[in-house]
């Protein structure tokens, strides 16, 4: 693997050895010394076009594990600002040796033209690219999906006929296309419940269903119910009239949680807005894997780093 | 010693045996190589509300002499700043594996709700939280005091009969409030001296006396006097006449300078307003202790992050 | 070596013996783990009063390299923007045991002042103070230039003779400055071309030729030509009539470059303004080494920081 930039690239093997090896750094992380020198002498550059702290923190922890050098190069008043391109700014980052380029990029597409450009040697992660992919945070939710699945060991497996109930803003959601690609690929069945305005145009040629009614998606008892984030500097008066009727009609209310079957589990990528599309009752319920997606999300992202930069010195050993 | 919340809740004992470790700590600081491997493998979170640059990088010094990956998170820009609660940040921070958390709040009282929230395993370090607490800087003003009094090794001792004078914006400050419980613990005899509209209400429950002119107070020639930093944007016309005012009456000034005794030590937490409530004819003199009070803190935040650290694996090893 | 303040105060056996460090710097970082022990256990503090993400994780990535810890301090936010002194901050950051301050300033003369203030025992690396001087970038350029001209080992070797061409605003310029001085120092033979109004008033103090007609300059067929950065915010209408006039006679269009001989190197310190001072033909051409330049800058702050922290605790050991 030369870069990680789109669910939709990864074969099913692929995707299954990316969450074999994040099996094996949870493994890890039950050591008293959690710290592995894998990747000793390596930098990594977490290259941030937008604020992410959660996202941005949680690479530099996998990177820091793996004993990389971290260099955090925020966008925000560095030169990027005063106009340099893309282009000089991966060249610049290339020429200082960075192995590994981590970015977060406000323009679907970003992470590609730089992985593509011939700009740069090291390997691309995508950590968010505008309304496009978050492949880190699909792959954390698969491996949370699995866990839950199969338990202590569960390498190998995939999430064939795992029923997964994808809720709310779909239409600005990274988070939702990242899925919904990569649980095809592992053989789950995707139903995405959202308003009408809410829904993507070209949603007929996703492999999904698509339904407008939560109440009844919650009556077909999922295996996993997954609550997007609502960004309200997002929301028009148009398809948001309030946040009350939203959090009513869209979000996983008590009574939802209670009519959901027990061993369902709840997703929330975070941060969560309480209250609007999901209530504290059910982001803290004992079927709320909030936690353990953070959690699951360090794994990944070792494993992602790992295979990016020991794979691609493979030939040089 | 899970977490270090308040001056208030430590015993002698345990106050003492962290100025004892910070001493080891010192000591270690004197080699070629200052760096200790004690907690390699740990990761200590600086969640920082507020900015405060000295307090943060002597918190990330130590935590990389003892060999933790520090992770840097300044609230502004993250999610935190878009509504997420304490509770989401300090569980996604849990959900990292952060071993530590120094956290800096202008709300008193968060360091205290994040440890006893149970949302978090990790020890939590009061950094500083609005006028409350600030205990890491008692502890090294402590240290200094003492060091002062009984010299190269001075493990095992209090401040028995000690006499401190603070002096200034008490009724805002919270490294008054922290040094005057520790201050009490060890056996120390404190003053404050403060216009009557920076004295706070509750003074009179407060271990000390109370005095309304600095000119007296010198002549009592304390064995330390502690000038406390004037936080300009706090001042209002009330009880701030003049930056010129303030200085005459209430700052130290060459001539209070010379009218303490020869080995009255000169303390200020830093950073100095030079000129307002401190002279730098005091600031500069042999007998100011205000470098030495930073380069303590270094140590004593290694002592508090070592013991917090290893002291909640004992179980497990 | 105490401090790098200036390439003024460099003689010539310096300045070789700094490239000749950073060639042997260069060829470690082809090995497989990049990481040298050399600086363990030493703390390198990045204290940038001016944002320049470029200069600072050049100079974070090289430190890191050597194994060094790095604490980045921006001053925005810090209590420098409150008001503290250069000399509070500095005996800080001494008082923390900083054994490195890489300075960034507006002001021209700052890391002098730091330096021989007292304040501080650390060795202070001026990044780049006002208009006066970058030494690190002048090293940077010169290293560039001399393994160009003399290839795989170009040890001990000088520029005796190389011709070098630096054109635009020389006037704002502090990597001109350092680049005539050093350059001198190593025997080059530097010529300038600039806009009359963009030409400092002490240039007959300098050893350099003045030009004002760019294809002249380039007629003339120089070994280096050095296109400097035009800073917009710094260019009044008096003196900068327009972009387009502005590339159309002080550019490196493509006809300019077609004019050069084949083994002219062009060189820029970035970023760069692709159309303005530098068009994109010049800037990807093979003749041009403005990556090199930048792989270049992290093993000449390596061989710095090297030379710096280990010498000054060469009586120590």
């Amino acid at each position: 693997m030369r870069h990680l930039l789109d669910t939709k690239d990864l074969t099913r093997a692929e995707a299954i050895r990316i969450l074999d090896v994040a099996e094996d750094m949870a493994d890890t992380q039950q050591r008293e010394v959690k710290k592995l020198p894998a990747l000793r002498g390596k930098t990594v550059v977490n290259l941030f076009f937008e604020d992410s702290t959660r996202t941005r923190i949680s690479f530099e922890a996998a990177a820091k594990r793996l004993s990389a050098d971290v260099i955090n190069f925020s966008a925000k008043g560095s030169s990027v600002s005063k106009g340099e391109s893309l282009q000089d700014t991966a060249q610049t980052l290339q020429a200082m040796s960075a192995d590994a380029v981590v970015i977060r990029h406000a323009a679907s597409g970003a992470p590609r033209t730089l992985a593509a450009s011939g700009w740069i040697s090291a390997g691309v992660v995508n950590a968010g690219d505008g309304t496009h992919a978050h492949p880190t945070q699909a792959l954390l939710d698969a491996y949370t999906m699995r866990k839950r699945r199969y338990g202590a060991d569960s390498r190998g497996r995939d999430l064939q006929g795992f029923r997964v109930t994808i809720v709310g803003d779909v239409l600005h959601s990274r988070v939702a296309r990242s899925n919904v690609w990569l649980l095809q690929t592992l053989g789950a069945d995707v139903t995405l419940v959202a308003p009408p305005t809410l829904v993507p145009q070209d949603v007929s040629d996703w492999p999904v269903q698509v339904g407008f009614d939560l109440d009844a998606a919650v009556a077909e008892g999922p295996d996993a119910i997954m609550m997007l984030r609502i960004q309200l500097e997002r929301m028009h008066a148009a398809f948001f009239p309030s946040e009350r009727e939203y959090a009513r009609t869209w979000g996983l209310t008590p009574d939802r949680l209670a009519a959901l079957p027990d061993d369902t589990i709840v997703m929330h990528p975070g941060p969560m807005n309480r209250g609007l599309e999901i209530s504290s009752e059910a982001a803290d319920s004992p079927r709320s894997t909030v936690l353990e997606q953070v959690t699951n999300g360090v794994s990944v992202r070792m494993a992602v780093l790992y295979l990016l930069l020991s794979g691609s010195n493979e030939n040089e050993e």
